[in-house]
């Protein structure tokens, strides 16, 4: 059991929407994730999903309606909303979900990271 | 489904060692809880418990070592695992556990929350 310093773990990685494992908590993982651009639309069939922005700003649109993330704040959405994540600077983001969840939920394609690093 | 901004939620209540309800995740709830001084030896049987702190320090002690988490840094502390928190100073933290999670764990007694409020 070690604690984790955000800031460091952030420093050793710079690929953009590629989670890695920080820790694990029950049958949940925390990831670690930097964002830029536009993600794909998608949801999580049997999943909620936690965004903690750490550092930028985070765009998560919905179908009705959009939600801006700045530093310090986090939202869960709930299993089976479709949402779309975008970050027009970088953003450096906490994620906390079940193991069972793919980072493009109910979408694979070349974004699917299906095995993440442990970081 | 609303986003969570920790300063200002932070800034609501300013009871220690009564965590509140900030977001529901699958089984689990997102506390925010604000510490100050030492609260009790215990743990969790079925449990992991993760402290994330966003201000002050917050100390956990272990039965064989000292773990000291600064700003932005976290801990996973697994079941089983006894701790007694300790924060000599204001601290505010982010807790992540089972709906099931007493505060106190196998411990009860006056400081015991077993209904947290929401926040």
């Amino acid at each position: 059991m070690e604690k984790v310093n955000l800031t460091e773990k952030f420093s050793k990685f710079s690929d953009y929407w590629s989670p890695k494992i920080a820790g694990e908590i029950n049958d949940s993982y925390v990831k670690l994730v930097k964002l830029k651009g536009e993600f794909v639309w998608h949801h999580h069939e049997q999943e909620d999903e936690l965004f903690l922005v750490v550092k930028g700003k985070l765009l998560i649109k919905l179908r009705d309606r959009d939600i801006l993330l700045e530093e310090g704040e986090f939202v869960i959405i709930p299993r089976g909303v479709e949402h779309l994540p975008i970050a027009e600077e970088e953003a450096h983001v906490i994620l906390l979900e079940p193991k069972s969840t793919l980072n493009t939920g109910n979408t694979q394609n070349e974004r699917t990271v299906a095995n993440p690093d442990r970081i």
